[in-house]
């Protein structure tokens, strides 16, 4: 059997971290050696995850009490709150500079550090490292990610869009000034805060949009359709709360450019990911369900007709904590340490 | 204390029924004194729906065993399904002519007997009467509601478009080419029949599109909305289930007409509705929850600004069971007995 | 029209808070003049509960800033947490001795100030005030009530488990010794506090029992039985938390006494509830559903015979903000002011 | 790498069917080679549940179309609905007695082919193959598993059930006299069929009882209980429906005898399944919740002391599709088949 890698999970406590433990304690190629959750420091993953109680697992450290230089890690997975993470790495870094690095926070995605002060409100910690971190759209920069030593993961709203859409900007198949984006998110979406406007009784039996016309997600859309149109895009992205755990869900309205039919849409989606295991495209007409999703890496994506002439409806579904968070991460290490890109990631969904 | 009017419910033992039954109960002018439901008749309200047990209420009968001339009815609620109202209620006038109508069902929502050939299927069974069938949008069409026979009470989807789209496109304030509808709704608009997917187990954790491109309802928004602009109006609709009960949410993406900004928007609504109890309209900038509309009558709007220059979002909420179908057909009622427009439909929405 | 008391609810930005405003607002006999809420102080309700928003009522204040003799208030609902409520009474009734109170809170609910001082861990703070105190249990207690300046609310759990127990043991039909209540609540009974274990995410799709073996409403359910079974009796009780808002299911086992049959024990619950309003004993065999009580203040009972002879199985079900909270303390104000008993609170249950 | 045996799936469209597919897919020894579904034959798996979309799966065929003899298979579980099993499995086994047979349904359960006459309303139909069936409940029968070629997988609620109570009353350490056993399950439980009773409207928000003193599942655990006590057991036992779809919770109170306290109830445990790597058993006074088993094969134990000397709450809570069904039919198969126990069915539970 071959050697397995050392992990380390910063930030083990919410659940994208509890997602990454999941799913590397059956990948045969990892061991997860250190776990930590600064206001948990000293408990059993157990405690914390009550799931977890039968495996051996580390007992749960603050970062600080890591010694980076001899702490033997390979990998480390950054599963910290947004703005919390350039300092960390930084630090990392600087101690333990042959460690790679996947990040699931908002801290490293943003290439332009201006963009990010102005979005995020402050200035960016570690703007030398900026240029160096590669966007981990695993789909769509394969060949950056496995040269990476630090990969900034998606959101989880941006990867559901930039799946379906990159593919449809770089063919120039569909007009960039008229795209309408609405999105729906299950609640592990918002995290494991306790805030009153995410008890049980406040979400269960409704359904909202929030962050109406300014959601930080808009930065990487932003950030990357310009970059797939070669041209800036602005489109319209509206999030909303579903009364579920897990799911995104997004509905996308498109022009076809140049005389494209929406038949023509669904053609170049389907040859584009041809051959990657982690989308597939439905037969035309056919839209997707979150449910069929949960739980495993896949992204489905569906194309139909608008009644309107020209037009075409986009619907991608993803699990906003696999694909969306911990499953597009480890396929990110898998990637990024020349394993197979779907070892440790290949579960079938659950459903019901 | 006034006199009680008699009022019938056909197809008592479906939701709409049973939300009729509920609301009717505390009205202080209506007897119910017929219940119709031709597979449970014989049987007690109770059997069908538990929560009326301890109500006295006439036993289910058939449609067939009704006498409409010695009935004695004053008004009659049809929550039969789409298809087989035009006959019956064909039947019922021509033997009852002075009974009073609403019609929760699709079949006399379009005035043109041939668009409803064409949505749904088979010929119009009673275009006789379609010309008398006032469409039941209490807050646009009250004079009309007030003299009407028979009232064609609006589907809950359309409802909850119309009533923010309607006074914006009158006022010519939006581009009626560029408008898109994004509606989400619980699972009780899909009604009480035994249909696989409409299982807990495959509804529950989940959310999909459905009818895309396709939804019948497009019927009824092209006509209210191309009457509103006064040219034909064709707008994207996409339809989606939410995994919960009661509910719609439409997210409508609009673009504003000769410069007019997004809270130039918000003020026609705003005036729109200042002396209309049953629809309010948020702060600029503020968009309702599903939840805070449960069980009520009301429609709650809200109107933000998109990010792109010119564009709005306009977000509408309404308890699909209430306005959406049984509470808006009792204001209809309201309005057609001369009982105040309010009457048994003043109850605050239940949350949490 | 009969003139309005003046009523003042203190801690409206919780759920019982919005429940007794829920349904006050539709009372025609009361006038809600005064709303507290001590962290939203200077708010409007519609900004806490945005259901009432269209609504008029008073901006929120401080319970400090009460002049309580001054008030012009006929009575107060306390809908206080437990271990504040004391304090504030007493300092309310020092000043403002004619006002009627209902308690919703635990602090009055024991008659025995030492068994208060042992389950809640600190000593009772108004010990003077404890002989006056009713127990709230409308069904049992509706003389004393009627004579009451000071009402306590009974808890959720145990009017639920009281309702079916109590005529039982009162007619010795029931082994007092082997009692097991085995009782489920929606997540609503838990209030409104943001903690991470409340979370959406955390208690959607999942089940488990909490405070096993030790739970304070045991405290009361002591109490009551061992008052109508006229000896100690101690219970097996066991509450569990339901993925849903609103709800509480008992499933009772009993042994009957002295040759008491199901049918026998079914016999006494129908004779004693015979007459009253809000209590519904369902035929022989039936079991009651909690969602057909939702949002009203009925309590459903059934009584089926268990297989091993002499045994019975009671499950009861009511709404736990409703008959189990508010709907019970408005039921009490009735008792107390001479409002016909269900007046404001006759609604029908919400389903589906 | 070793050898693949090959299986087939009678029933795959139902929820057993789908999560034998979710896990086999998995399974490193395993290959499905044949899966059935007679309403649906022709149809592919992925039209069924699109979940299995992206994967290579044989299409759907009826049973009447399988020539068992050169059919080629190891192996068959059958996930037929009760009833239906006896007469396919006494014909699968007449033309091609090699094969082994993982049966989830109830058909084989009972060894008294009167008893199941009696709790089933029918005869048996293959009384000949009763005696050589194994009751399938790993942890209590591994021996004989392994050498059997018919296993009747036990049901949900009574693998539940058994796992805490049968190494009790092995030790007689309870009284058997006097166990109440209440039970929980989500609607997954119920299966795939459409009743009205299981629509999503129907069930979400609400909670009952069901089968109240006379559930089939009984039949089994008097059976179960009997033989483990080496004396006659009737139980206490109440099934009711979460709204939730998977996991079961049992709460079951129980008397120590001969002077055992709870903690010497729970050390018996400990002991007992100190090797077994499907039951985890919490430290004292703890106890579990379904969602952290959900999607496991594993059952978690807790036991609680109740405030009445003497008696213990135990609390048992597993996933009734995996550990309930599929997951134990698997760990059935790799015992019969001389697999690593695990194989296959070691996921770490989804949650949240």
């Amino acid at each position: 059997m071959a050697a397995k890698v050392k992990v380390g999970i910063l930030g083990a406590s919410g659940y994208t971290g509890a997602e990454l433990v999941r799913l590397l304690l059956r990948h045969p190629r990892v061991e997860i050696v250190c776990l930590t959750a600064d206001r948990r420091a000293g408990q059993t993953m157990g405690a914390v995850f009550p799931q977890f109680a039968p495996y051996e697992l580390p007992t749960l450290i603050s970062i600080d009490d890591i010694d980076w230089k001899n702490s033997g890690l390979d990998l480390v997975f950054c599963a910290l709150p947004h703005a919390t993470t350039q300092k960390v790495i930084k630090d990392l870094l600087s101690k333990a500079p042959q460690i790679r690095i996947v990040d699931l926070s908002a801290d490293f995605r943003l290439s332009d550090t201006s963009a990010y002060a102005r979005w995020y409100g402050h200035e960016h910690h570690a703007p030398e490292l900026q240029p160096e971190a590669v966007y981990g759209l695993a789909e769509i920069y394969p060949r950056e990610i496995k040269a990476a030593r630090l990969v900034a993961n998606p959101g989880c709203y941006t990867t559901c869009a930039q799946l379906p859409l990159i593919p449809l900007l770089k063919a120039r198949a569909i007009d960039p000034e008229e795209i309408v984006i609405d999105a729906k998110s299950g609640m592990t979406g918002a995290g494991r805060s306790a805030r009153e406007e995410m008890l049980f009784s406040e979400v269960s039996e409704g359904f909202h949009a929030y962050g109406v016309g300014k959601h930080r997600h808009m930065a990487e859309l932003d950030q990357e359709f310009s970059k797939a149109a070669d041209k800036e895009v602005v489109v319209s992205f509206t999030p909303h709360l579903l009364p579920m755990n897990r799911g995104i869900l997004s509905t996308i309205y498109v022009r076809g450019r140049r005389g494209r039919t929406p038949e023509g849409l669904h053609a170049i989606l389907l040859k584009f990911y041809e051959k990657k295991q982690f989308v597939h495209v439905l037969p035309f007409g056919q839209t997707p369900q979150t449910r069929h999703v949960r739980g495993s890496n896949m992204t489905f994506i569906g194309v139909a007709a608008d009644r309107i002439p020209g037009r075409a409806i986009i619907i991608s579904a993803l699990d906003n904590l696999t694909k969306g968070a911990s499953g597009q991460a480890i396929q990110n290490m898998n990637l990024m340490l020349g394993f197979p890109e779907a070892m440790g990631i290949d579960q079938a969904a659950l459903f019901p």
